[in-house]
């Protein structure tokens, strides 16, 4: 029985065909893990044999990390007024630490559900949320702490390797696992991840699991640079105030691009509601900004702003089930005055509200002297922090300055406090940083917060680009990813402009995802590099639906390439419409390796070139045509 | 009197009125040198200035590097039936050392020239080719070795200066010299370009400026790891015939978004005319690959290509203006076999050509043993040589091989025998390259060829996103601008898919702006950082028209804009369309400095902080609201 308004309600059942169509050439699958209702999700790229002008042979399936929830299982009954299953519920509840309250704890949530008006909105089975019991903490860095493997554990070991142990021997069979000498900076890529092994880059705080207990729709994901670079896509919005249903289709089509966790910063006058649709429904972690709701609640006067308001704010998204905190309580006020010779001073949304309290107070900011108390709210439903870079560069003028380091090494001095209570930790990174001061960025933050996982925003490479300063902070991205960031929060095409488009968004997580395993190939990640030998293998052979359907954007590259070539045929066309059938660079090669094959030789140097002198004969014997008709 | 057919006429008299309009916000301005004749194009973006609200004051016009030729003056008389005066031809005559032909003596350009057929397309008003009198060497190395400095090397100093002598009085007032501490990998940026540092880097070989005689229309520039980094553009096509009218507006469009230079890779039937058209009507160099138009007069049967008509074809373009040859001189036929085992075997088309031709003979490469022939072709141009990486890895699986390197050493071998015969060189480099092995590619060439300047196509740093090519190699070709190389040559979304069309070359073009730019950053070159700090500014006092027109393209950052906030009004707004008025980060800072301003404080930072007090209690009187009305 629900009051949810008919408009909202067909809304709602109209998440777009475009965010529910499964992935070209790929199939969900799921991995088994110890236990019966431990099933893992991934998508498995299935390959045409190598035809027979090469080396005729089979092509293993690719596995690919999934981000994308039941939304692209066509098997999956979807129904977004009903919000998914919850994966994790029975491993919340076999802990027995947690205990369902009677109803919500936050005063600001009670009034929300006892207000008429908002039935309409209101998600219409909404859980009652759960809480540790008195007493308890209820982290996933408790747990590995205390030596425990929790399923979430499982679940991420599984699905970080990729069946890449399963997968060894049909990739190694079919040339895929060649893999270049990497430069990790001293991340350690262990060749399997052990559920072990997740349990203790979460218990060294090197890794955060977000596993809000009340958001128990989640898909399991680690964070930390002993695991693949995540990425993070933002949502929500200001100005104009989206419908519900538009948030929800956005987050779904963030996920389906391969957004790993999705921040809600919406602050329109329905943030309670569409958040409860959003978590719902989601299948990632979300991430939110707790102050941005605050001050709404003030009427958007930041001096108004009180510990009060915050503290029920936390509660109330916790019990939500919000799985990270965006929280800047490194903007002491001590700092301020850093940034009055900036070019752009305080850039941060959150950064710059904290700095407004502080100086109309002229006090310590609340989030820094009520931090043991924060995080006393967060052990207890399990929310990770994200300790927010309020003082960020955003020009390249100001990176790297004191105002920055100085609240870098405040974050470093929580980290600690929150780890002695066991929450798990990120750090947020910038903002705007030229390429040769990127990696002191890296180097100070492992260095001042202990190796606790890095998540930055870019970093920007220049600012002379807007309307593409999601190539001028991929490049940042790559690199900080590369030297050891954790998870790289996108940027779009519209940054600094506007708000981004369907896509805008598409294009920012596309791009961020290139970054990402940019930075995966560079570390020399195991198994990171048999997607891209997948690519260019399938490039070579010119299997033209594999090169695609392999691609971070199967969708793009089919367009583009039938911009061109649109007949099918040449989707078997042995050259490139690049070059044309006259000048196709990869048909030598070819014949060179056909040649070799043919004659049984293998890695022999000299057997080769022996062959070739034969083949230069055959050659101009049969015409020395290497044109082919299709 | 011409016989050009109506319709070219009428199709080469529409270059689009985009292709034309100059940029917005900005004028061009010529900086005169020594001499009369010396006027140096450059573009200047005026600013409004700094409103009340901050710290009222001007804001000087930034100074940037213009490749569009007189296309974006719209003073300048076009007509692209008579092409571009030529800027250079007194230079070229003063120095006396060249002479007029009577025709031309490729024997395939009398062949041409002679044919009815083709007068409907011929470009009207071909000048006579010139030509090194008897034993004259004319290359700008040749000059610069005997320590002349001719006009061309000092039109590179003033237009490589950007005036930055002039404007370093106007620039320090407005703070826009701030400059991070760069880190140059032993690159060497002078604080002023002088123009006898222009030659000694000719004459070292670490620059080249590429020059060809019968090319007098191009505004010189230098390519060269102690200059800025440039970009090339490839236009041309394979598979369409695409008209010349339209390959004259690719060209044209190319060089309003930043092509320094364009590399022109047509394959079709009118190559040899479409060429000349380009030629004339071209402010930038123009590199050919003049493998490719040989083999198409031998049908494509790469095995039937000969030293004769090769060599023909050199002197074919050298004669119409070709400022620099792709030459795969370093495929050698020992290296064939070491691709055998590669996962793309070569993806160099000329590299593939060669190999083909290589194998059929199974003979050394006639580029290889005739390098000593083509030198002296071109010091009587002065062509310089791209040597052309034919082994170039196609996939990260082959990233940094045996192929690869053998051919970097061979290239450097040919460097030196170049440089003995005083013509310019630059080397081209990967291809595809993860990010970790990126940095021993720049290293190895700077050793193997001694300096001598790279030119490399991305490197694209992953394989798994066809459809965003532009942005895996932005990515490496950020880096290995910043670690020295002195072009990038730009890739477009449709790589390995399609030809691009208008869009994919101005995406293309920016996004390797950007790349050359955040390189030239991170290097530390000493006026870049202006613009940066330019665009933060007008960001940071929310002139986004300043920003707009500071950018690389104002154009698509205007339209984004205006997509969210298209009133007027907003874009005076003093608020971002992303956070709206009410979430508005930078008015804190804006607080701040106001104060500080009106308490002519200045560094000193107690004296802040006690002005923060102050500020704090005003803020609260005031009713501490930071939102303005628009």
């Amino acid at each position: 029985m629900t009051a949810l308004s008919k408009e909202l309600r067909d809304a709602t059942a109209r998440l777009s065909a475009e965010a529910r169509r499964p992935l070209a050439g790929s199939e969900k699958i799921h991995v088994a893990g110890a236990r019966p209702d431990l099933r893992v999700a991934m998508r498995e790229v299935s390959q045409a044999d190598t035809p027979a002008v090469f080396s005729a042979g089979g092509n293993p399936p690719v596995t690919i990390y999934d981000t994308s929830g039941p939304y692209t299982d066509p098997g999956a009954e979807i129904d977004l007024t009903r919000g998914l299953d919850g994966l994790r519920s029975g491993w919340i509840l076999e802990r027995d630490d947690t205990e369902s309250l009677a109803g919500a704890s936050a005063i600001y949530t009670r009034e929300r559900n006892s207000s008429d008006d908002l039935s309409a909105l209101r998600f219409p089975s909404r859980p009652a949320p759960r809480r540790a019991r008195d007493g308890q903490c209820v982290t996933q860095m408790h747990y590995a702490r205390r030596g425990i493997v929790t399923p979430e554990m499982e679940y991420v070991a599984i699905r970080e390797n990729l069946r890449r142990q399963e997968m060894l021997e049909d990739y190694t069979a079919a040339g895929l696992v060649r893999r270049q000498p990497g430069q990790s900076f001293g991340a350690n890529l262990p060749d399997v991840v052990t559920p072990e092994f997740v349990r203790d880059e979460i218990a060294a705080g090197r890794a955060i699991l977000p596993a809000n207990i009340n958001h128990p729709e989640i898909e399991p994901m680690a964070i930390g640079r002993n695991f693949l670079v995540k990425v993070n896509a933002n949502i929500g919005n200001s100005a104009v105030t989206s419908s519900i249903a538009e948030e929800v289709e956005k987050m779904v089509w963030a996920i389906r691009w391969g957004a790993d966790t999705v921040m809600d910063l919406s602050t329109g006058k329905h943030i309670h509601e569409t958040r409860e649709w959003i978590l719902r429904n989601s299948p990632v972690p979300i991430g939110t900004v707790p102050i941005y709701q605050a001050l709404e609640k003030v009427g958007g006067r930041a001096e108004e702003l009180t510990w009060e308001i915050y503290r029920d704010t936390l509660i109330e998204q916790a019990e939500q089930g919000v799985d990270y905190f965006t929280i800047h309580a490194g903007v002491r006020l001590a700092y301020v005055p850093l940034t009055a010779n900036r070019v752009t001073g305080i850039v941060s949304r959150g950064g710059s509200i904290m700095a407004k309290w502080c100086l109309a107070h002229h006090e310590e900011s609340f989030l820094y002297t009520h931090f043991h108390d924060i995080c006393d709210i967060m052990r207890a439903y399990d929310v990770s922090f994200s300790l927010g870079d309020g003082l960020r560069p955003g020009s390249i003028a100001d990176a790297n300055d004191e105002a920055q380091f100085a609240e870098l090494h405040t974050l470093g001095e929580l980290t600690g406090i929150a780890w002695d209570r066991d929450v798990q930790v990120m750090i947020e990174g910038p903002g705007h940083v030229p390429m040769q001061l990127i990696k002191d960025n890296m180097d100070k933050e492992l260095s001042a917060c202990m190796e606790a996982p890095f998540y930055t925003l870019g970093p920007l490479t220049t600012d002379i680009a807007p309307g593409y300063d999601h190539i001028t902070s991929a490049i940042g991205a790559a690199q900080i990813g590369w030297y050891g960031t954790a998870m790289l929060c996108y940027v779009t095409p519209k940054e600094h402009l506007g708000l981004p488009d369907r896509d805008d968004v598409r294009d920012g997580i596309v791009t961020y995802k290139i970054a990402a395993h940019a930075a995966d190939l560079a570390k020399g990640h195991p198994v990171s590099q048999v997607r891209d030998n997948a690519v260019s293998k399938a490039r070579f052979e010119f299997r033209w639906e594999d090169q695609f359907n392999l691609g971070l954007d199967p969708d793009k590259a089919r367009e583009f390439h039938d911009a061109t070539l649109p007949k099918q045929a040449h989707k078997v066309a042995h050259f490139c419409s690049m070059c044309g059938p006259h000048f196709c660079s990869m048909k030598i090669t070819q014949e060179v390796r056909e040649f070799a094959r043919n004659k049984q030789i293998g890695d022999d140097q000299q057997a080769i070139v022996e062959g070739m002198k034969e083949k230069a004969r055959e050659f101009r014997e049969k015409g020395s045509d290497i044109y082919q008709e299709v």
